[in-house]
């Protein structure tokens, strides 16, 4: 385990937005740089589905986090003047309660007698972890793909608590193709017949369901025009595959074998069961009975958004709605089209062409 | 088996593209309209992967083909005017040897015996009947889609045999993100626990990793534009699925559920793999050393490429890109761009928006 990894238990019941509870769940977060006395320096960062809240390298865990190009000293996210947290999701499997947990009240793992899961309820946990820091307000929410609507769902529930927020290739509700998308990958995991209902032994998990899930998000979250550039038509070193008519052969393919050997093993299939649903289900208009009402409650100072061209899971119409929407009750509203070729996963990967954007948002905060 | 369907056999050895034989492979086919008497009058049709020789209906089958509003009296594809032949490809299922047919030379069924198939291969069979039929040169080849990669390959190895080509949603190459979600597709067919490695029981097939890839296949045939406008947010009507936390909610779901169920059954798994993988292998370069020398190759009086705007699967850049490089060879080529949202399928469902630019094709023909 990492040290820099630490944990707040939310000690009570823990009431679930679409009901049932957890008994005092707890949440792993990390943090960077100092609280000032003002405490008004805190920057809450949400991550997408799968990652930890390893979000960047420090003295207590020099390994390199999911956006450690991102922040740090003298880095966008500036650790020498912020305070950045970042909460590993409620319902995630990397030190916060999900349903890979044990219930306390059971003695049992939760499995699916997790309650439904909803980004209402991760954005609530780190509420509270946030909360217990002594922070009442945020200086800024940044939230990445499924991160951008777990803290829409934060600003919308706890508008005096947030002055700012960054949306990056997020929504405000999913769409029908990133629906049809997650609902596959699903799917596969589910009739992997190692899943057993959820049911499954921790030491021989629905591996071929999972990377079948995985390869799919490959495939959605970059771009065809990525992979023309970079795979064409070329083929693996060993093209002969005796015995196999359907063998890896394509670079391309070999490429996507490896991606789902790096990330199987490393997510508890249930808990990413459970993310992938609560992507879904959210809708903003849920907080007020349309997007539009929903994005009124919001009493924000400042906000950005960032969408990518080649992103299809969250495509730049979608970007430019979610853009319009806000600034219509937030004037102080700036939309940036990053033109990255890497789909959806740039945000992660063309950090040269984010880091200036978000560097200049920070740097002109009052 | 309908009346309509005829049958050709190729007799002695059929030498494959990539190697190996088939001995006297049978092609099915049928055709709508007269031969007249110059035999200048035909067309062929190559279908997309997974469609039979059953374009349309006619006084022996009056069941709805699958390109129903295109072929027949008046309609784009006149059948008073011109004699139109569509072949069940080769290494399909309905009615032409494939992997599900049995294999003379052994008695058994071919399953993964059945040699590699290519798109030259779909080609070639299909100039055997047209030969057959006594037609010297056709007067168009249209393809769509999959048809269309076997139109070009047809077109390149008999230039003299054909005056005009119409390629419709399709490539001179197949692009990695095509590759990889068709790779993924068989995959989900293979690691069907079902499959057997190919010597699945026929009464007991891998239905669970076809309907897996069907669904994949539908999220890239189809469009996010028209999934938007046609379900949004949408639940299905029984919202409860009680103990199913990840049950069918969402109205894309249920349609891609409808979807998968009418499919599968009808198409057999390992002829689907074999065409998958064709697909996947077809490259024009392979006839010259670039896709330049192999259009260089085609001897054709009259060309139209049609790519559709929401096409993800075969995109509108890489449809122009087959225009400009027709054009430079043939230079009486037409390219237009459809603004369908119905995606790689439009071609199939958007009839009004085809049926005028086929139409005009064929009547300003001299």
């Amino acid at each position: 385990m990492s040290a820099a990894r630490k944990f707040v238990t939310l000690e009570g019941r823990f009431a679930m937005h679409r009901g049932g509870h957890l008994e005092s769940p707890t949440l792993a977060y990390e943090t960077w740089g100092a609280l000032n006395e003002a405490r008004d320096n805190a920057i809450l960062v949400f991550s997408g589905l799968s990652p930890s809240a390893h979000a960047a390298s420090s003295e207590d865990d020099p390994s390199p986090g999911w956006w450690e190009d991102m922040i740090g000293s003298g880095l966008p996210l500036d650790s020498d003047a912020f305070f950045i947290i970042c909460v590993n999701s409620l319902g995630s499997c990397f030190g916060s309660t999900g349903p890979a947990s044990v219930n306390p009240e059971t003695g049992d793992v939760y499995r699916l007698d997790f309650p439904v899961l909803t980004l209402e309820d991760v954005a609530e946990a780190a509420y509270g972890v946030v909360r217990r820091l002594g922070i009442e307000r945020l200086h800024t929410v940044v939230g990445c793909s499924m991160g951008g609507m777990s803290g829409l769902a934060y600003c919308v529930r706890h508008p005096e608590a947030v002055r700012a927020f960054v949306s990056i290739s997020s929504a405000a509700r999913a769409l029908p193709l990133s629906i049809a998308v997650r609902s596959l990958q699903r799917e596969m995991i589910r009739r992997d017949p190692k899943w057993q209902n959820g049911d499954y032994d921790p030491e021989d998990p629905p591996i071929t369901g999972q990377r079948l899930a995985r390869k799919l998000g490959m495939i959605t979250y970059r771009s065809a025009v990525e992979w023309e550039q970079r795979f064409g038509r070329e083929r693996t070193a060993s093209e002969d595959h005796p015995g196999d008519p359907f063998g890896v052969e394509f670079s391309v393919e070999s490429y996507l074998e490896n991606h789902a050997e790096k990330f199987t093993g490393s997510f508890d299939p249930n808990c990413y069961l459970y993310l992938s649903r609560a992507s879904d289900l959210f809708d903003l208009a849920e907080h007020g009975g349309s997007v539009e009402a929903g994005l009124r409650r919001l009493k924000l100072e400042r906000t950005l958004v960032i969408g990518v061209t080649t992103d299809i899971l969250f495509p730049p119409h979608q970007q430019r709605e979610l853009a319009v929407g806000i600034e219509a009750v937030c004037p102080n509203m700036r939309y940036v089209e990053l033109d990255c070729i890497r789909g959806h996963d740039s945000f992660l990967v063309e950090m040269d062409a984010f880091r200036p954007v978000i560097c200049e948002f920070f740097e002109s905060c009052g």
